[in-house]
């Protein structure tokens, strides 16, 4: 099975490719757009995308791509996000002078620099990819912050594990393909929807699931993209393909402008 | 006047402050947390934050802080975001193999990538940063993306002005102190509340707003720092300080585990 993943080899979304499909090849892009475009014109078979992180939030693009592209959440998985300093074998604690990473990695490992002064967080554009710039150009004074998957990538070392400062870190991936597939257990279901610039439009949106008792796990409004300050809603309900969510999506068509089924799978 | 910013100066916060607040002295923090922090102990007098783009998003570390953080949301203004190709003064077009910026940056600039095949998009920490490192490393291969307000910054020459993909890329800010002050003239409100985990609560949490006509302007859920998967709820609607959204705002106490205000200002 091939799976697209944005970034680098050895990053948090080949760990949860690897998790939600063992066995599969990991096919790594650098950009967003060009995972949807795989997954859209079948060099794929799926696609592993981070959705949100339980400290830093949504990732807005991929909410965006999974609206204006014709693709389905088959599963969601939730990754315990593990840090750790990643070195060149022989590399000791003394030696290190830089830690590249991620600015939300480096962000979430404060504590690690402000025990060790010495050392400068410098950001770099990519978790997995601040490891494999230390190990291929060989720096024996700076380390990379990354999971566990980068040593394997890149045969880097471990000089500290888990050096995150918040273990409550956690971050849901989906596991998208380009045909609607519902799998069997599915009791969750991911939608977007976008309403009229009018007061009481949202909570009419709302009550259609208040009033079958459907409840909401999550809901965020996002601008709409080219129309400045006009938003589309993500929400996720409670429920499967049933007769009670059907019903609940055909009264939500009849109050807003746009309804899309962006997913129906087990709940993780 | 003293206004703190996150990031380098010659940034879009920087300009955003200079049209806010004309005249004011710019105090450049490397971390937003600092920024609040300076609001804080008051030495600065107000601090100027992005707060959402309409293309990217939110910047939700900002949410974060405004409900942490003993502050008060005095403005608001809309910043339109234009991006421009800044170099070294007698850098010439066809001299450039590398050009760096802040990775949302690059992202809005595709279409000249595209016309520009032989110049590399390199990520970087922060777009104003693009430029203070092309120019102080007096690199003559190299541009950065960054604001107008970056060339006065590092004394930089635009080689092409206005390179992002979409003209309509406007980005909100917020000015705010550590005392509560309502302006002349406020007519909407910034609030965040979270609710018990149980079906229909924010429909009866909307609903203190839709029986009252009052028009919600976004709403957005994010998760709890330190309670994965249980969401605060951000929300604007279009009232200032009146007996209406006094009343709601009880009402809403009623219903919602916690509320804060975090800012009643003229919608910008």
């Amino acid at each position: 099975m091939k799976i697209a993943i944005q970034g680098e080899a050895g990053s948090f979304s080949h760990e949860a490719a690897r998790r939600m499909a063992p066995g599969c090849t990991i096919v790594p892009c650098a950009r967003s757009a060009e995972v949807f475009d795989r997954v859209g014109r079948g060099s794929v078979d799926a696609a592993v995308i981070p959705i949100e992180n339980s400290l830093a939030g949504s990732v807005t693009e991929h909410f965006d791509l999974l609206l204006a592209r014709k693709v389905f959440i088959e599963r969601e998985f939730r990754l315990r996000i593990v840090h750790n300093l990643i070195v060149l074998p022989g590399v000791k604690r003394e030696d290190l002078r830089r830690v590249y990473s991620h600015p939300v990695a480096l962000e979430q490992c404060r504590d690690f620099f402000r025990r060790n002064r010495k050392v400068e967080p410098v950001p770099f554009y990519d978790t997995a990819g601040s490891v494999k710039h230390v190990v291929e150009n060989r720096l024996r004074d700076a380390a990379g912050i990354a999971g566990r998957q980068a040593v394997k990538a890149y045969k880097g070392r471990i000089l500290a594990a888990g050096i995150e400062d918040d273990k409550r870190n956690f971050t849901r991936f989906f596991l998208i393909r380009s045909k609607r597939r519902v799998l069997r257990g599915a009791n969750k279901t991911s939608i977007a929807f976008s309403l009229q610039n009018i007061p009481g439009a949202l909570f009419k949106a709302l009550s259609v699931f208040a009033l079958r008792d459907i409840s909401l796990s999550k809901i965020e409004s996002r601008p709409m993209r080219g129309r400045p300050w006009e938003y589309v809603f993500y929400a996720d309900f409670l429920r499967g393909d049933d007769l009670a969510a059907r019903n609940a999506l055909h009264h939500l068509a009849e109050v807003a402008d746009l309804v899309k089924v962006l997913g129906v799978y087990p709940s993780a």
